[in-house]
């Protein structure tokens, strides 16, 4: 994909100064990541492209004068192309699109390649036309992936959609979708499963980036993966993986997440590298609080740096290497006919934008937008997406028989680790139901189906963290159906009707009573807040978990990933207890 | 455009070791353009496609065996892309596609990007058409670019085609055409000719590939035209221009061709770029003798080497970075989905291919092709262009009255140079006609239309060489109509009849008798002849020309560019007397 200028005989006619351009930058010194050279220069801007570039760094006589509306002081700092993320989740950040720009377009973030895979697992194709619809008009370029793996795991969860191949191709049919995103069923590729091998095949027929997810693939495999047509991969965490997807062609997306984070073994592994071309940057997850604390693409960048590359190969792989791993032309770089996205930074090392523009236009300052969000207004954001049968007490109780049962716990492997192990254990049975009172580290876990499914499961787990109360959450990987920890049905009953009444989001009670509340009412993953707003909210929510004896390092994260059908061992979903390694359900009662 | 195998899940079988490859290449050294590297490898293909890599440069346990239907032993030379010229005019060869493959395949080049204006001047879309159905089935990617100026200079000659807007859009619109062809129009491009603009909008609409030909241009001018869309320049000839293009964003095709050498400059001027992903290689124009004795783009990196790029860096450039310019994905490296279009060479300084695959076939080794060519008869290789009206006798000399007559002479620079003045010169006046046999040192010059138009003018020149006889020649740049210089008419009509009755080519008389005839018929351009035959009826020709006081380096190429309307000062086209810095035509006798 080219980006065209709207009218490219004005756009020459500025370079010719026969018309003023509408912005000059000047004073600025020019991060040439085609070149990767670092020289004066000025730089003329029309129509929110770059018209000209204004220099002499030989002194050959080559600079000339540029005229313009208005201009901009770059005051001898560092005039670079703006960050272009190359893989992240919204959702991760539980913001919406226009508060996600509002908290990364000032750090010098003006392009991001997002996979709504998350908000997709609830609202299936509308959720994913929403996030287009709702990054239009921003001061940020959003790419959105078609989401290839909806649900994660079929047959072993019910999520709010399924994407096969015919919704692969609705998707790539919509504007601005220039690919798919992360191809996490690597096993599927490779057994070329009848869905995966579809929805491959829509985007090999349109000749669309196909976006890889290949975590620990090597050798054989590696190479069978790759020549099904994938051409990327964020998931790398080691030195060996990062060498030999880039040897083998891939695009290392190296990786600076909240929980994951590879910078400096990724870059450390490749830096002496004699071509880096292949090598870009990515934050796939960030937390609302490290966005605002730590920054995006900027801290991604400066984390490179660090690790071992110079400041402008790091720039680089974090700019004009994204856009073309993308096939996006006349994106991520400083020369006329260049998209004018742009920032100033004083510190090439340590970036932190001075200012930031977005097709040409002043868009953020100091940290701060100086442009007004549209705002706008979307029935996804208004619709409540919890759609649950409540159930009565007893459901939420396990019905058993005799003084004591035999039962398969998921138990976790330490208070830290999303790690768990399916452990048989006998266990008191009092008025014909499972009594855990006896044991506070044992708790009831219950998923609930939230897309009108009106299933539900309940099981047992063992050092989840909470000791009493409830907790419970609709963010729940991947199908975020509602996911409760309790102690006794009466406390999970206030955590379900208070996510149910707010349109999902995160709770904690104790003794009946409300002690948290996070409110994530856009697909019961986002909020309608800012970050900064959020974040408090979050905090909030944090003490609260901790308070109940949730003492992870992010406590609000120990809940999400209990449903997760891929983490080795013990999992829990809307149709019971699943055995990962073995990919089945198995029942409680060990017969 | 991304190259897709047709059966990405039978590559991956392969690659997974589930069915045998094709074809295994065995004990190599592998030249990784994608991360500058060179390791042990094995490379397994299938269906004309790479499955799969085995390597194991870091010893952590990567490679594993490849099982195919064939084997190929490397013995511990290196495999590498096969090259890929950014820029070249088959005509300039003066051999058909098919014979172009067989020059040069065996030197390692398996892609050619081609621009057939040369032709196109002479048989218009027909030509083109030729040239991308001449080219199908060889064991070369021939990517054939739309021309842009056909013909160079409208209103100053007459070509054999006119290509405007809807040419360029029907020419866009045939398979595997994926740009225009070099503009080189500069001033209708800055000055928005309606030509040149609806030329650059067809190319625009698409998203196509601008090529570029800008020499000279810098500063205000420069950023102007790049502005305008265009993304390449091959003209470039000095340490400064290089340096200005690459920065400004364009890919800096240097190029090594027989006449223009301007590797060394080029690759000195940016040598110290640390990033060169912008610098690709062309040949641009490679006379035949050229190609045998020197080689193709296997002489342009080992010149590129000369100049200071590291062996790797010289072929990344001849290879993947032209591959990107034109946005072509999954050519240009070797790497698991890519085209398997490789070489093995013993010395990466200097390669000369011991091996060529294409689309994963064996097809030279050694220097020679192992593969027969296609067959094919095209019905444009036998149709005679050469398209005139035999003039008579008097119209091929000068009526004058009086005793003398003022005129002007298109008087050359020196017996080297093809620039040339026109000066004012009184000339002495015989029976009715300018009588030139008192001053061997000039000559008449003619030049008939050759596609159809019946018109012709008759010029005086001094200093050209030849000092008696006839030199004619329907390769005369870039309308190709019939060029002749003669000291009498009678010499004059044997060159033509000869020309004429052979379809074209280069022709000597010499006393009314032919002393050399280099018979070109396709076009007028092309012989059907391979290098090696078509070489010593070359050096025969030369010898001719020699023979009658053509003294230039290259006898042959001294009348080809007595035409051309962009050489200064003074051309002779089939309207007369050119003033190339005026741009227009100018009376013979002055006023």
């Amino acid at each position: 994909m080219k980006f065209e200028p709207k009218d490219r005989r004005k756009l020459a006619d500025a370079a010719l100064g026969r018309i003023p351009c509408d912005l000059a930058i000047r004073n600025v010194k020019l991060v040439n990541v085609l070149t990767g050279e670092i020289y004066p220069a000025e730089v003329g801007i029309l129509d929110g492209f770059i018209a000209c570039v204004s220099a002499d760094p030989d002194g050959s006589g080559a600079a000339f004068s540029i005229e313009a509306a208005g201009e901009y002081d770059g005051r001898g700092e560092f005039l670079l192309p703006g960050f272009i993320d190359a893989h992240v989740h919204i959702e991760s950040s539980m913001v919406t699109p226009a508060n996600m720009a509002a908290a990364v377009v000032p750090q010098g973030t003006t392009t991001i390649i997002t996979d709504p895979h998350e908000a997709a697992n609830v609202g299936g194709i509308e959720a994913v036309r929403y996030m287009i619809d709702a990054a239009r008009d921003l001061p940020l370029r959003v790419y959105v992936l078609a989401p290839s793996c909806v649900p994660a795991v079929p047959g072993l969860e019910y999520a709010g959609a399924y994407f096969g191949p015919a919704e692969m191709d609705a998707m790539l049919d919509m504007d601005s979708v220039p690919g798919i995103a992360e191809i996490m069923d690597y096993a599927g590729v490779l057994d070329h499963s009848e869905r995966m091998e579809g929805i491959l095949e829509a985007g090999r027929r349109r000749g669309v980036f196909l976006q890889g997810h290949a975590p620990f693939l090597s050798g054989r495999r590696l190479n069978g993966y790759i020549a099904s047509g994938i051409e990327s991969d964020h998931e790398s965490r080691t030195a060996a993986e990062a060498r030999e997807k880039m040897r083998l062609g891939m695009f290392l997306d190296a990786r600076e997440g909240s929980v994951s984070t590879n910078i400096e073994t990724l870059v450390g592994a490749v830096k002496n590298f004699p071509s880096l071309a292949n090598l870009t940057l990515c934050t796939d997850d960030r937390e609302p609080e490290d966005l605002l604390t730590q920054g995006h693409m900027n801290y991604v960048v400066s984390r490179a740096v660090k690790a071992g590359l110079s400041p402008v190969q790091a720039i680089t792989c974090g700019t004009l290497n994204v856009a073309r791993e993308l096939g996006l032309r006349n994106l991520g770089a400083v020369a006329p006919g260049w998209a004018a996205d742009l920032q100033i930074v004083p510190d090439i090392s340590e970036p932190k934008a001075r200012a930031v523009f977005f097709g040409g236009e002043l868009v953020a300052e100091n940290g701060e937008l100086v442009v007004p969000l549209p705002v706008r207004n979307f029935a996804q954001e208004h619709r409540n997406t919890v759609n649950v049968k409540v159930p009565d007490m007893d459901e939420l109780r396990i019905k058993a028989t005799g003084e004591r049962a035999r039962i398969r716990i998921v138990v976790y492997d330490s208070p830290q680790s999303s790690f768990t192990r399916i452990v048989e254990e006998e266990v008191p049975v009092k008025d014909g139901f499972l009594d855990l009172s006896s044991d506070p580290d044992l708790m009831f876990a219950a998923v609930i189906n939230r897309h009108g499914r009106g299933n539900l499961a309940v099981a047992v787990v063992r050092g989840f963290g909470a000791r009493e109360g409830a907790v419970a959450s609709t963010v729940a990987h991947d199908s975020h159906n509602l996911a409760i920890v309790y102690d006794r049905p009466e406390n999970a009953l206030v955590a379900i009707k208070t996510l149910t009444d707010s349109g999902g989001g995160h709770c904690a009670v104790r003794n009946g009573t409300v002690t948290g509340h996070l409110p994530l009412p856009i697909f019961g993953l986002l909020s309608p807040l800012p970050c900064g707003p959020l974040v408090r909210q979050v905090n909030a929510m944090k003490e609260a978990l901790r308070s109940l004896g949730v003492n992870t390092k992010n406590p609000v994260m120990r809940i999400v990933s209990i449903t997760l059908p891929v983490i080795p061992e013990g999992k829990i979903t809307d149709l019971g207890i699943v055995d990962v390694n073995a990919q089945k359900i198995v029942p409680l009662f060990v017969e």
